[in-house]
């Protein structure tokens, strides 16, 4: 088999100037990084205030299994097919973390024939604003430590930080720490800990911003931690929003690259798809609905999680409004939840699919009645799959008004997806999005995370124990009731059990943890267990085979 | 006064293309960073193998005093200069890290109308070199701890790691921390420290590597601890250095940016100049000596401490044979080696002056006689030096054989560098280099560190305790004892006693640690205090001013 480094890098690139060429962006308005990459100026983006925008495509999926699902090799493969049958198509994705490329997960530029290319730049520091969010949240962790040490005018208790700091790697080892030890010219010791890069409220706040004031004023609200009395502290009490801005002014521009097939893709921004939002930047979905007549943009995990995120928080905030969600799921995982156990996913079980099939069912049921989207179905294709499964999943499918398309770009790129383009255009073009929240601004909080956990995940209803109900009244009293919940639980359930797979109903959500993100505007609701926002490498990280020949060329990445 | 930043922002860039077009490089080599940064690429760096070298101009000063010397605008200054009267030239200096940036220290991309621009781009991470060797080291240190987590096969002593962890900040808090803390699943609590970025190895080692393949042999060859029987354990033992070469891939590649006046210069690479050489890197600089007549770089500090590491190491390691040096010096700085403090700076005072003297003649006379290189003294001019100042300056050291040129290259640019740049090729054409190291290879260690401090310092010897007598005679027997020395100790005097102004005599220069830097092939001798490769931020840090505006300006960075 060909991996997908050496499908990559046999790619006939395109200078980035003539990618945007056909999209009428001028070359003074693209700031090249090499060949193949550019960003583009906020400057041009202002211009492009009061055009039109195009139709929004959300690729969002079942929960993810182990067998994998091709989220982002669809969102890949159905651009290249909007534009093979001659509709103007951008495709939106996240940057990738470098903790999973030098862990265990590998690459995230999609992958076969449907990639992102230079695929090693996109996930080796790619334009460096992974950094840029790095060192905007790590000055800020400086700032605050240099401020107790040199007096502590503001009265933080030093007990109650809530910043972290945090480096692009997975490091298990700097999860818990102690800092400040030495001695009084380091400062005073106190419990740290560092989180991953993408995890940071940072880079929450840098996918939710519209430009660079607003970035600015977020970064200024965000709370690094309180009082003695419980006051919160801010990021602007300590000064630092204007240098972290300053920081940030390069990353902030959108960055273009190019599919296998030479169309632009926007690669811009990566939160953390649990304790954030999970989708690339708003200004980045923003330029490409100005730029092109379909744009198709991915949620993280699956469509109860990061589907749910793009609606209620990404959508309410910036105005988004999807004209169609497209479902990503394979034979494969479906059987997974219908009780297969890996190992056996490459035989046919049609038993196994027909109960595997409620996971998807729930989901496309979701999108069309809470999210009031038109939903495709759209299945990966995988060798193995039978031709018994395939017509079973559409029969089942029949019935819940979402067509269900094979589409099979991983192995033949655009033309593989092009079944799965026409299936968009017609839904977009005959059934009109009925767009609509969750939840409402103005329900409590408690209210809101009641909506989605029983109208969206089958559960009969929340709970929480006394402190979690505390810390909600907290937050409401201090007047932050109005935000959006964000919620962090297992993606691999619609439960809080990452074992109960399938369509779980009847189940209770605990609410273990609430964290506010001010800056970013959402109430993180951490419910079951506790949600990892630094991963370790395993015990033979992929770093083991990723290398450099002479010539400069990667290798062993995947 | 005008700023340097609005002086900066006032400059009328050209395109990079367009600068480098003039020392005929095709745009093909040059992968751009926006508009007014670019890579030059390795490949077209081979072509250029065969042509004959410029000749290179070592900018050095005096022990540097609060009162500024100017180091960095005069390479400018004179690389400009040496433009404006014909001469194909190109300047090298080092990449600023943010430390200083949101510190006390500012920027570092010259002053006044001697600067290098994009400025905000340059001391605000720039094409992200530092933020790749911050990943490759970061990297590195955690494979070290999952290594161990894992079942820590090659038996790494947990009390032995030398391997830190960094960040490009200014940082206090993180001088001294545990970490492991949090139970099993965190791995083993341990005692460990953050250094600067520009203080890695990695940074030493990126430095000096001649090209992709020698980089990542010597990141294999770092140490990074020891077992318990006190074998050295290697970053190639944990299968790290392909990584971090791929890594670095991109950073390796040297940066073109453009004075005030359109010329080249590359900014490329900035190791720390106590524990590390404090130049920029053998690849930038030996592409400027390619591409042009004249090569102006600078080293740290003083002539002590940076040319001597230029020479010793740097020129040993990669053949430069520097055809003259510059020693900055002001008058004001030359009135504090004589005792005026810093108010009284301002008056002028002939007495002190002469005295101060001492100091500059002491490095003139090391660089004639020790580095065998021909040397003209620079002063960069202040408005209050006064004229008996300047001329009893001049007399003073026409007995020295080193002219004496006054420069106003910040207040002028390259029109007030024109005499130094005349001076400077009158001497390379009349006075051909004698050029020679402090010590010879073969040298044992302690012989190399005496060598250094009683030829260059003044001292009437070196001293160490038995433990680390022991730990030199250690690094013998491991075969690293043919590894040139670098020494990190005060920069603002010829001793260990930064107080100690002038040129002091007699003195004994204690080796207080020594550590091993094997990827970067020399040994480092801490001598004196310990040396701070974690700084932190004032009480009023920069970083309060520096802010951007709507339109994507930075403002009150220095």
């Amino acid at each position: 088999m060909t991996t997908d480094i050496a499908i990559a890098q046999r790619a006939k690139m395109l200078r980035i100037g003539q990618v945007a060429q056909r999209f009428d962006i001028d070359e003074e308005y693209m700031e090249p990084y090499g060949y193949y990459k550019a960003k583009i100026s906020l400057e041009f983006l202002e211009t492009l205030k009061d055009r039109p925008n195009g139709k929004l495509i959300l690729v969002t999926a079942i929960n993810p299994t182990p067998a994998g699902e091709g989220k982002t090799t669809t969102t890949i493969g159905l651009g290249d097919a909007l534009n093979r049958i001659g509709k103007k198509s951008m495709i939106c994705l996240r940057e990738p973390s470098m903790g999973p490329v030098f862990g265990m997960k590998g690459g995230a530029a999609g992958g076969g024939y449907a990639q992102v290319v230079p695929m090693e730049d996109i996930n080796l520091h790619f334009t460096g604003d992974i950094s840029a969010v790095s060192l905007a949240n790590n000055l800020l962790a400086a700032l605050i430590d240099n401020h107790i040490h040199h007096g502590n005018e503001l009265g933080i208790d030093a007990r109650r930080i809530v910043w972290k700091r945090v480096v692009d790697m997975n490091d298990r080892a700097l999860r818990d720490v102690t800092v400040g030890l030495g001695g009084p010219g380091n400062g005073f010791p106190r419990s740290d800990g560092f989180d991953i890069a993408v995890a940071s409220e940072v880079m929450a706040i840098f996918c939710l911003a519209t430009g660079l004031e607003d970035l600015k004023d977020r970064l200024g609200r965000i709370v690094i931690g309180y009082t003695r009395d419980l006051r919160p502290v801010l990021a602007s009490d300590l000064k630092a929003h204007g240098a972290m801005a300053a920081l940030l002014k390069d990353a902030i521009k959108p960055n273009m690259v190019q599919t296998l097939e030479n169309n632009p893709a926007f690669i811009h921004g990566g939160p953390f798809a649990n304790i954030a939002t999970g989708t690339n930047s708003v200004i980045a979905t923003s330029a490409a609905l100005k730029l092109s007549d379909y744009v198709v943009t991915e949620a993280g995990f699956g469509a109860d999680l990061g589907a749910e995120k793009f609606v209620d928080i990404v959508c309410r905030k910036s105005g988004f409004k999807p004209d169609c969600a497209v479902v990503v799921a394979t034979v494969r995982a479906l059987k997974y939840h219908g009780g297969v156990e890996l190992p056996d996913l490459n035989q046919e079980n049609l038993s196994a699919l027909e109960k595997g099939i409620a996971n998807l069912e729930r989901h496309v049921n979701n999108i069309r009645n809470h999210y009031g989207l038109p939903c495709i179905v759209a299945i990966n294709h995988f060798t193995l799959d039978t031709d018994a499964e395939i017509k079973l999943l559409q029969d089942k499918m029949a019935t819940q008004g979402a067509p269900v398309v094979v589409s099979r770009h991983w192995a033949e790129g655009g033309k593989g997806g092009e079944e799965l383009a026409h299936a968009v255009i017609n839904m977009v073009e005959t059934t009109p999005s009925n767009f609509k929240f969750v939840y409402e601004e103005n329900d409590s909080l408690w209210n809101k995370m009641t909506a989605i956990a029983t109208k969206l995940y089958g559960a009969r209803d929340i709970m929480a124990d006394s402190r979690v109900r505390a810390q909600i009244r907290k937050l409401e009293d201090d007047g932050y009731g109005s935000y959006p919940i964000c919620v962090a639980k297992t993606q691999y359930s619609f439960s809080t059990d990452p074992a109960l797979r399938g369509a779980p109903t009847g189940h209770s959500v605990a609410i273990r943890d609430v964290q506010l993100a001010a800056g970013a505007e959402f109430i993180v609701m951490v419910c079951g267990d506790a949600i990892m926002t630094m991963p370790g490498l395993p015990r033979v990280p992929s770093s083991n085979m990723i290398d450099v020949d002479s010539e400069g060329r990667i290798v062993g990445l995947f």
